[in-house]
């Protein structure tokens, strides 16, 4: 008898949990053991109040996953809700269970970061308990790429082209004026630097910036900072930084807390601000010159109209396989990507058990980042470029980009 | 006998100043009379210090011409020096004059906006009263489109293209959490809302925002803001609003000042933000739900990769036409858009004598606003529209755009 397939979205959006969404419904499209596909909104509250949504006939046509692929965010809604362990709460597990069997749900592909996998793990394991024949796949996402398991996270690439493609113009800009100028860049990321090495993409065409980047990987001194900066000015005009907005010092006291103390002693007031703009307020006393912050703040983590290709393409085929191995009979694994070469780039897809990366965050290996702890090496360039290769295709009406929406609700 | 072309750029960067400065070159390619073509780094700073720089080779090629299209910010940089009048500072004049003998220059294109046409207008009567055979005419700039005189000013359509395009990613990102949000975002303009108006272009295919617009051309009261939000929250979960940098209460007071006064009488402590982050405090004081402060800051205006095509090509024929009406005798006054009709959209390129606009800031009509003082009319979206049209081919090389960049000095 055939089985339905159900797919969820969770955590933070990005630029390609719908590609992988897209990928997911072909494989339900293209399967004859496959009879319905449904969505559930807004992840696992949605579905523990049945607010299910079928998806066959809305993406039927190419165009409309076309338009799936370009939109960013996640059209079935996410959720930040994390399921409590079984036996302290089984009146969850088995709502949702309840749920799953009304609408025969064989296969539940589950897109999300660490927490998402948390919950397919607990899922699977309840389903192998009590002997329920669902099958449930976890499928990364995460633009700060600290998941573990995979060699990187759909929606990682696109953020970092973005961030590269902004740097390059930022760059531009920013050596407009023949007076001396530091702006300082606030990249996401609280825990792991991916995102702010990726400022170091704009470098490949011969923009002039970041002239210095900070990961959180490594203990940040304002003192240090300052005196980086003091250096450059000597070489150079415009001096462009990057920082995670995570940095910790060498006791692992957040920098943010730190300014805003520093700020409160110095001035009489608190300075409520994220970290572009606290480094900001210190440059402009200790050093004088023109100074901005800016935080990229949604943009570097929505900014579909820029995607990468790459990125793109991995997280429909992610998709996809997650789908066929639910079907296979797989269930509580992730889908990763394994790198195979850089030159020609290629990967291979494999299953990871979720309880091999749960509670787990992957940070940027020590040796990508140089001695003096302000720049990156080659080895992380290497890392980065491919993920960032090819455009995706936009398609735009009366001058802005088509997303695709779900139907309201009723 | 042959004479020369010089071109400068000024004023701040916007994603369509050397697309003009290329219809600068191509007409100085094109044209029999003209010999060399010289640029001048960082404007009439440049020129009294005679840092010039030959184009015909460096833009020979009509591939680089393209990666100049697609290059935020000015080529030859930028300043902020305006002359003084000629009466009180006769020396610059005679500096600029001897250069531009020297160099045997007989057209001279200025691109920027008013302070920029300024300079035109000295320079032009200076060469009049003194007799000398230099035609000085302006090309207008401006991301803020508060030029006089022409219909709009290159640039400003690429910066709404920009605009629209974010507001619509950020109504997806928004969107995702069955919670009730607040979304500010804050958008460059001092003294006009032409650019904050063009946030309600990410509505013309559906997407979900803004829902409030507040422009500074009407006097802004928080209280309303707060009722007005307060109201859209009825309706729905997820509220995105999009202010004017330069929004003032009905006595002209700058928001951000006031801001900073309430948070200091309340709190204690002063808060050094923009008016999205003042505001973000506010309505964090006194709705209390999740509210996030987004300033678009430079990216706005050097997004060329995102660029409008019809910007791009306005631009680049107002720089060839600027350059064409110097050859055939005219000096002191602007090229000029005037649009001829909407629908097909048809614009046509005339002179202003630059006195005509000096001075003068070109505001939003107040009956392109709606009655509340929330919103903008189908009149602004009928302006707008045509501006955004078309997307500029942008060239990538290893995944990031390319852009062209002078020799360095040496």
């Amino acid at each position: 008898m055939k089985k339905n397939l159900l797919v969820a979205q969770s955590g933070g959006p990005s630029a390609a949990i719908n590609a992988t969404l897209c990928g997911v419904v072909e494989m339900g499209l293209a399967n004859d053991e496959i009879d319905k596909i449904y969505g559930v909104r807004n992840g696992i509250m949605g579905l523990l109040s049945e607010r299910l949504v079928e998806l066959n006939e809305l993406l039927a046509e190419a165009d409309a996953r076309q338009l799936l692929c370009q939109t960013p965010s996640s059209v079935l809604g996410s959720c930040r809700m994390k399921l409590s362990p079984w036996e302290e709460n089984s009146y969850e597990y088995e709502k949702v269970i309840a749920v799953l069997r009304k609408y025969n749900i064989g296969y539940f592909v589950f897109i999300g970061g660490g927490d998402s996998m948390d919950t397919v793990g607990k899922l699977a394991q309840y389903c192998r308990d009590h002997h329920y024949d669902i099958n449930i796949v976890g499928a990364p996402k995460t633009i700060d790429n600290d998941l573990e398991g995979t060699d990187h996270a759909p929606g990682f690439g696109s953020a970092a082209k973005y961030i590269g493609t902004t740097f390059s113009e930022i760059a531009c800009d920013c050596n407009v004026y023949a007076l001396p100028s530091i702006t300082i860049v606030e990249i996401m990321g609280h825990d792991a630097g991916w995102l702010t090495a990726a400022a170091a993409l704009a470098r490949i065409n011969e923009d002039d910036a970041p002239d210095l980047i900070y990961l959180c990987e490594k203990p940040f001194s304002i003192d240090q900072f300052l005196f980086d900066i003091r250096e450059k000015m000597m070489e150079k005009r415009s001096v462009i930084v990057a920082v995670s907005e995570g940095l910790r010092d060498e006791n692992g006291v957040r920098i943010v807390d730190i300014l805003q103390e520093k700020a409160e002693e110095d001035l009489g007031y608190k300075v409520a601000s994220g970290i572009a703009q606290g480094l900001e307020e210190i440059v402009r006393q200790e050093i004088g010159c023109k100074v901005r912050g800016i935080e990229l703040n949604l943009m570097q983590r929505c900014a579909s109209h820029a995607a990468s290709l790459v990125d793109i393409e991995e997280a429909k085929r992610l998709g996809f396989e997650a789908a066929a191995y639910a079907v296979k009979g797989v269930t509580g694994e992730m889908v990763c990507l394994r790198r195979v070469a850089n030159e020609p780039y290629e990967t291979e897809i494999f299953l990871v058990p979720v309880e091999e990366i749960l509670g787990r965050s992957k940070k940027v290996p020590v040796e990508w980042i140089n001695e003096e702890g302000n720049d990156i090496t080659k080895e992380m360039m290497d890392y980065l470029l491919p993920l960032i290769q090819g455009e995706l295709p936009c398609t735009y009406h009366h001058g802005v980009p088509v997303h695709f929406h779900l139907p309201k609700e009723k």
